[in-house]
């Protein structure tokens, strides 16, 4: 049971200050610094698990989004519903980006990762997203331009309301076909 | 002159292994941990300013690249001879990221991102890259997808010799005006 709150608490804290310490999520968490330490040996584990444990919470309302139809409306719908997601967990991210490598980033967001990837091979059968690139390298890109989004918002570079028309301008030519 | 010899230490220390410290570093610049922490008031500082100077070094030979003619082909050369350099600095990027947010890294990019921001502008003027995203924006997609390519080579999910090709693709159909 205390793991599950503890993570909750960790989501919590590092969504209002990348920052926040074990003492701090451990007080939002209500147990002690020992504690959470039993769980996990350092605040890059801790936040580590929160991003995995708000992945997990986001995924049934990207699961709702309707992937049917033109692979490339289905796409925008998804970024769409994605965006909203990271926009949220910004804060978030940057505490993540602070302790963790990219490419371990990345291995968290296998789950949603995993559906485009189900998309970008649909697209690809089809006809309408391109096949001389990896499906894998398609989906890495979007999760990067995303990413960066997140970013250039965070620099006041980025006004919200544009983030999410960009990406998908971006990632929809960027997955076109070469002769398309 | 000690700070040169510093930052050339730092750089060619952070390049063996990311996680050189403040120790080591001082220890190839044949100088004190007292002299560098005199310059660079955290390991943070010093990273930040070896990486500019590793961008620093890059320039002349960045500058090199005949940006002139179609403005499709000059970008391919110039992603080209940029991964070439971003490759050779993957182990001091990885430090980098380490320490400093995303914004940071690619503020210290400004130089070779304003060589290809008039690049961008210059194909923009002709035509041949969009004009429905910010031009910015489109300097940092680049310089996304190549640290995604940097970051997906030290994860072992990416061939060396695959990197430019896939950047090249990638970048220039971001780059396509959406009606062509």
């Amino acid at each position: 049971m205390s793991i599950a709150v503890i993570l909750q608490a960790a989501v919590d804290a590092l969504s209002r200050d990348p920052d926040a310490g074990v003492s701090e999520i451990a007080k939002v968490a209500g147990v002690g610094r020992v504690t959470v330490y039993g769980h996990f040996p350092t605040r890059a584990d801790l936040v580590a698990a929160a991003l995995a444990h708000a992945i997990g919470q986001a995924h049934p309302g990207l699961e709702d989004v309707d992937l049917t139809g033109d692979p490339r409306a289905a796409l925008t719908r998804l970024i769409e519903s994605s965006w909203q997601v990271v926009d949220r967990s910004r804060s978030l991210l940057i505490a993540a980006q602070d302790v963790l490598p990219p490419s371990r980033i990345l291995d968290l967001h296998a789950g949603p990762a995993g559906r485009v990837g189900k998309l970008v091979e649909r697209g690809r059968d089809e006809g309408v997203f391109r096949t001389d690139l990896p499906a894998e390298w398609l989906v890495g890109v979007m999760h990067s331009v995303m990413h960066h989004a997140a970013d250039e918002l965070n620099a006041g570079r980025l006004a919200a309301g544009q983030a999410a028309t960009y990406i998908a301008a971006t990632v929809l030519a960027a997955f076109r076909p070469p002769a398309g």
